[in-house]
């Protein structure tokens, strides 16, 4: 079975492996584990940030990073289709008693034109607006990077209003290998960032926070309270380490692939890429009704030997990473215009 | 000053205060307050439903209806503009952990194309979809009258995928009165329906929840949690009981008036209805913004003895309610057609 | 029925009626209601503090001062007996998110020696202590009053060590009565305090949140959020200021029926008076298990004729107020002897 | 330096560490990882439930548990002294809305004497009492193992009320071995229990909540919400399998050595064990307040080469663990004996 379905099944290679094998560790909620600290410090300088704090998900890093700006009675802005809305289970309202004031971009992107007007005035009846959420890259639209003028400038015109701005850069690492610029030019813009090791980067587990001194202290003692502490977790850090100074470059093999595969997917006319584009290494395609339904495309994908991710009625997505061959992705070009060729979906 | 700003100015009517002043009441927390009972079941007759209990205000109202029906990890849908989304300071994740899913609907109105989609699949990352909130008549779309048609559909669409149907029927009574409906007609596809008592019935203090007898057990335990447990609100369920048996018909009056208002100010092309239409008591004009902003014309008629409320930069909110007499509408009338004329807004 | 189950059980004089159906009244929620005002600027004044806040309960007012002392990841100190953790439904974790450290004190008092060593060192894995919270008269143990200078003391104590100073102070003025002192003076150890117009006072519904102009501005804020906005409350608060204004001296006439029935009710070995004495309008007593229950007490005097309260296995409470006589004080005592003379509670 | 603050200080053993590195896994998220599930399958078998759920935390185990057996508006019992209600920031009340009784027990113990009398009655005023949680062994009393009989007498009275029993098993390895029982014996009486491989088993990472399939399916959920779900964790999986198949047994050893630490101590009478016991790897002593403070033991005991950790102004702790030698157990007997005798602490 080719696995196209996500980035983060990747196996841990035998280098990193052996990273996590002979990692030097301590017990990091009383004392410090020594290689959580160097991925920390290395995180932070690769973003320019004072500081970053490992936790073992994405949700938690995200959640933590919304709830330490979002003091009681506040909400954020962000994207209709984020993840931190869409597939955190509302934790920023189940755990923080947060609003979200979800907005529709143009194609995953908010500009100004989607922000005026959202900022709540002050008024005993409203919550009070805090904090500007983005993703970089935006998984629901495809992977797409964000440009970063529109960053610059909704980020701007967020701290202008007194609002703090978030990126959830699960997938930064694919944003800035598209686009050849500096991570730390990317985020600077931003209060916190939340970045992952385990997707595209092929780490096992983790993801970090990433902000001013005083944020992450704030964060380590919301970490603590979400039950993300954990002692010698080293093991996994080398893991992630590993990932971040070796796996970051390769990315632009799984971005060429992505557009392999979306240039095969074309080719007949039953489907098209969702927003028009392949920025980074996600393919998300629209399936023409006439066709059949994306868990049609999905079940005869996967019976040829592909696997693939429903995300939607019509929307059916592929990612591509370090555990796919080009040889697999020649296969699954193939397999991809065979099926969309064969038949219609519905029978 | 003729006061246009709402319709929760009036002041109790001098039969109401007699009512009041005369009323049998008791220990509403450890035994029963005689008068509020009989408005809690002649409220709940009129609606057609098993039950109903008194609440200080139709936030405390609103808020328990979605916290009995969302359980923890749940949402809500509504539609972007309502009152329990946008203005109850977010009780729904402050107090009870809940998200929101706001949905834009076509003049305030959320039809199926509108819902179609919006429950989210079973899945540990989601929340789970467990209410529609709808709103009737609905305040910031101009006391829009959501179509009957409408409701039933919705609400049916809502119930064949489980969800319970709320109604904040704050000014359900304007609509019955501009339908010509009967009320227990109107709210037969909703589990629960909050009501107003001190809008356009004129009552001082009071809203109600009404439902099935197990729903309003569930909601004196919230409404105690809520600190809105209170002991001989006979006195203050007076006036609501004299205002549900007095002053529901009267609201034609004011229906009438507020097309008179509607129809005076359109005269003048700087303004138009929002929506395009007055249903009930409330006109909601878009400002032309080359006449000026919303503020600017809430500022020159006041100068000019005319109160209105400036409800976003291009929008100003008139409501007409039982302490304006036919002669004060002749004059704000006149008032608004001549600030309209006179000048621009910006000088 | 002779009812002394609870002094929330008064119904409003003849006076109290004739001043709420001639108060001045406005939209408080917009505007101002002026009689609401009053009673908030009076109450203030009365216990020397800068501002005050109606609202439609007890319940509301403590969970209300609790959690604007009280920031996300922080805990207040009281007394395991005391009405904010015992009977307000856990408001300050379910609404708050807000952990209660519960200390036994000595027949309801807390002194230092109880309190040393109760507040958290600064540490991730705990929460923050920031409020020490007393209730004066303590409920739970008879209306005992609290001793001046132990409550001197421990606010001078939790202030040395950053914390606030809250007082449940719903029968306060039973306390300035029975000690002869200024309110002003009881509470000026005080943060912010609690009091109620709706037990000995008589008012039918209502409580007042006092402190600073600071602190009742987030307390606005927060009633809002809790659903305490009222329109014309100004009804409801003119029984308030009736009973502030006229009740309070009286209550010396409740502090004396209930020493009377104390006396009656001790004067039989089956029953002794809960900490040994009857300082205010609650007499607390424990009986024996060898005569009973206290549910067969309470039985048995209802049976005869008088209304009690059993508030535990062998605890029954009695509260004296405005609605009783002394006639039927006099019918109570001998009630009381007869009913513990007769004959065993147990068949 | 001996450091005995803490049995999560251990070091992986280079057979962990083979494990870890050489570890089948899969993606715990969307798939299943399989050292993690087989992590889980053995836990459960060896404690005699259906499932088992790994995550990264004890503080998240206990946290889920606790809040999928309280619904909202309801409180768990436990020991005042225990860790869920000490240590874990007060999560049940910040992210779970829930309320503690904490009870004073018996160096640790509760009896049915301490608990008889603390459930609720059924009552809007009250929280609804859910559920009774123990710890065993227990830490601030210095491993306090809970005599069983207790455990049973005190779990069936939970259930007989209706309420869920929970275990908080951090260190029950510990009291498997200090009493010869079975496990699953031990824990049988429980509904839930919360077990943590990185204290005296010696892994690196990780927690299991165990209980009954259906109760895991809503932890599955849970644990997603607080952010620990993890990818490819079966590489922290591993270290704690093997810790679990080959470090439970040596435990003795750390108990062996924990008893030679108190003896040591105790020769001296300025201090002596919490509880009169030391019935596994801990031992709490109380220090004489003639002698000094815990603070000053424990810094001459560092500064002769042995760390510990004060836990209160006279209690001081000592962990026996894995990485601590017989050797190095000598030694810290004898700069015990002579840092007691050579001085008093305060100078």
């Amino acid at each position: 079975m080719i696995d196209l379905r996500s980035d983060t099944l990747t196996q841990p290679t035998a280098e990193m492996r052996h990273a996590m094998a002979h990692a030097r560790v301590g017990d990091g909620v009383i004392d410090i584990d020594p290689t959580v600290e160097m991925l920390e410090r290395e995180t932070a300088a690769l973003l320019g940030k004072e500081n970053a704090l490992f936790m073992p998900s994405g949700t938690m890093t995200n959640q933590v990073g919304v709830r330490i700006h979002c003091d009681r009675g506040s909400e954020f802005l962000c994207e209709t289709d984020c993840h931190i809305y869409q597939y955190e289970q509302g934790a920023f309202a189940q755990l923080s008693g947060l609003v979200a004031q979800p907005i529709a971009g143009h194609e995953g992107v908010l500009g100004l034109d989607h922000l005026r007007g959202t900022i709540r005035p002050e008024n005993d009846h409203m919550v009070r607006t805090r904090l500007l959420c983005l993703e970089n890259t935006h998984n629901r639209w495809g992977g797409r990077v964000i440009p970063q003028a529109t960053i610059d400038t909704v980020c701007q015109w967020a701290h202008e209003h007194g609002l703090k701005a978030h990126l959830d850069g699960a997938r930064i690492w694919n944003a800035a290998v598209a686009t050849n610029m500096e991570l730390s030019r990317m985020v600077a813009p931003f209060d916190s960032i939340s970045v992952c090791f385990s997707k595209g980067l092929g780490a096992p587990v983790g993801s970090a926070l990433v902000g001013t001194n005083e944020f992450i202290d704030h964060a380590r003692r919301a970490r603590k309270l979400f039950g993300g502490g954990m002692r010698q977790a080293g093991i996994i850090a080398a893991g992630a380490l590993y990932a971040l100074q070796h796996h970051r470059d390769r990315l632009r093999l799984d971005h060429e692939a992505a557009q392999q595969l979306a240039d095969a997917a074309v080719a007949h006319s039953a489907v098209k890429v969702r927003g028009g584009r392949v920025d980074t290494n996600i393919v998300m395609l629209e399936v023409d009704p006439a066709w059949g339904s994306a868990a049609d495309l999905q079940s005869r994908l996967f019976a040829a030997g592909v696997d693939s991710f429903a995300m939607g009625d019509q929307i059916i997505r592929f990612v591509t990473h370090l555990d796919v061959t080009p040889d697999q992705i020649d296969q699954a070009c193939h397999i991809l215009r065979s099926v969309l060729s064969a038949a219609r979906g519905r029978s």
